[in-house]
């Protein structure tokens, strides 16, 4: 009998994410009849706004969803475009705009189109952990630079010139508002790290999937103050419309032909309806601010109530996440994360998926939820530490 | 004034798609009033049957979409694995199942799980241009194999034992049928081709987007003969999907969990609606058989008229395509397909796509439209070509 030698790649070895295993021991929770409360996915509760639905409605009557563009139907371009106008008084030509599947694809795209195998990227940790997995699958080197609260949990010019000092970067990936912290650069630290990688020649990219969700700062594009960086955004968060995969990118005109060429082959185009859906999206600001005051209402119990509880919570600047120092009650977040599962039902995130070194004294609560469900979970959280 | 050095990576330089030059030649007629017959692009002008969009339409109103498993929600796995027991009486298991956002995701997830960097993968010239596209973007080793009439346009082990021993291989992706050609492999070919594979240890990638389209000849699933080949699939074309953006693999055990972990972070999830709604089109199979009756239609209606006008047509075995050799009637089919266009609003697909060293002899036509439209060009090939 022959054996076969097939078996996954090396590149395919990247680390698989915990929380996965806490949502599958969530699920199973829920299939016994129990209930769960969900705090552990980065995604709203929220469906879009009937507005919103009924343009999907009706486009899904209208005759065949096919192949657009690559770069998206100019409808959708020419609504993020007036979204910059509108949003910060900014003047992005549609050529630079590309839609793209999700901002999963925006990040394989500016990685695979920016970057050549061995180039070195800078993140911080803790960041989301695709970010990492994406650049050592496709043979980049992931630098990831410790932050903390000095810093507000965020790169500096000083930190990364260092960095570059050493062996040399090609480029860096920040995000504010940032997963799993929640924290915001201010507009003056973002202008200082554009320019310093201007500088430096490396390339910019900013993840700002969560615009539209800062509490007590004011958000800032990159685009302000630069057509070198390659912008990464969402309709995901802000516009509830994860499940859709739908996002874009704002280009520096020498990557626009590069990413349209491999995106051709990689993705063809991003699905038609969520185009049509998301360019939609951008009218129904009404609806979506009050989905945020429902958050903004979430994000106040949790400040009120986690550090009585013995929770080190983070300055939550934006986006839907308490990222909770949990040294005073545990020091394995994993372990403090299956219990406190098992016991109150209640579902989050270790800090381990996000910071391999300090994860076990940290983690993530979304709080994208129903306002009923985080103040349950808060009492629970009370009889359970009591 | 600094002077920015940072441009594409080098692996971004893969080859923009010709018959991209030819649908804007095509739509900047349209927008002037002219009729164009689109013949260029791979895709069914059909909608899916209503019974499908009903399933949307329900789903959609039904709540939020949001973030499902990596490798697709179980109501399509099941749906999947049914369709193998009723098609070709297969039992594959729903955990060696894994839904995609198109075979396009298919595609990079295979070459990402079971190839490092610099492996050779072995595919047919002619052929699917993003294949290339996207091995070369990973920075594996394309290795084009010329086929012809003799081989029925097809791969077969003495061909691909002879390029394993000149220097070896780690795979091999075949499609039947195919494209641009619309052959297909007999399935003694297929077992032929899968077993010389094992026996060399090399993965088997079989492209079977195509099937459900087969007009003279029997299509077989690599599955039959294997449970080690990774099978890529689609709605895109039997199930008229294209712009849904959804597929399947069936995986060989060893690369399930690699798989999932690579898609967790570059794709996340398969968009939601179109999973559901991809699920229930295996139920409208009466519908899509008529839809099938008219691609055998124009199928006739070309298979009639074009030899007779000096086109050398191949066996259109499966598919939506005629790829026709030119030769009779030019030595430049770039060029003819631009004047085609010009002076008969008929658009066309240039055989350089698919084939870097034959194509300037070849044009691949598209019959996935209407049949008034197919029997109109015919009409205006026929008063042109006089």
């Amino acid at each position: 009998m022959h054996l076969s030698v097939l078996m996954g790649s090396k590149r395919s070895e990247v680390l698989p994410f915990q929380a996965m295993e806490v949502l599958n021991a969530a699920n199973r929770l829920e299939q016994a009849g129990e209930h769960v409360l969900h705090m552990e996915v980065g995604q709203p509760g929220a469906p879009v706004p009937d507005s919103v639905l009924k343009v999907a409605h009706e486009y899904l009557s209208s005759g065949r969803l096919g192949y657009t563009e690559a770069q998206g139907i100019p409808l959708l371009k020419k609504s993020i475009a007036r979204y910059y106008k509108q949003t910060f008084g900014l003047e992005v030509p549609e050529s630079r705009i590309f839609a793209t599947t999700g901002s999963s694809a925006g990040f394989n795209l500016a990685f695979l189109a920016g970057f050549d195998r061995g180039d070195r990227i800078a993140i911080t940790s803790p960041g989301y952990p695709a970010y990492r997995n994406i650049i050592e699958v496709l043979g980049l080197e992931c630098v990831e630079i410790e932050v903390g609260p000095e810093t507000r949990w965020s790169l500096t010019p000083e930190i990364l010139e260092e960095v570059h000092k050493e062996k040399p970067l090609k480029g860096v990936l920040v995000a504010s508002p940032a997963n799993p912290t929640g924290t915001m650069m201010s507009p003056e630290a973002l202008k200082a790290l554009v320019e310093a990688c201007e500088a430096m020649d490396l390339w910019f990219i900013s993840d700002e999937i969560y615009h539209g969700l800062a509490y007590d700062m004011r958000e800032e594009t990159a685009l302000r103050f630069t057509d070198k960086a390659i912008i990464v955004n969402s309709f995901s968060k802000y516009y509830c419309m994860t499940g859709w995969r739908i996002g874009w990118m704002v280009l520096p005109e020498v990557l626009v032909r590069p990413i349209e060429r491999i995106a051709q082959s990689l993705y063809i185009s991003p699905p038609e309806l969520a185009q049509v859906t998301a360019a939609a999206a951008f009218d129904a600001v009404e609806d979506y601010e009050k989905i945020k005051a429902g958050y903004a209402a979430n994000r106040q119990v949790l400040l009120d109530h986690l550090p009585q509880l013995g929770f080190d919570v983070l300055p939550v600047d934006g986006a839907f996440y308490v990222y909770a120092g949990v040294s005073k009650l545990t020091n394995d977040s994993m372990d403090f994360c299956q219990r406190m599962l098992a016991e109150t039902h209640i579902a989050a995130t270790p800090g381990v998926d996000f910071d391999l070194t300090r994860g076990h004294q940290f983690m993530r609560f979304s709080f994208a939820g129903k306002e009923a469900d985080i103040k349950l979970a808060v009492e629970r959280l009370e009889s359970w530490l009591k």
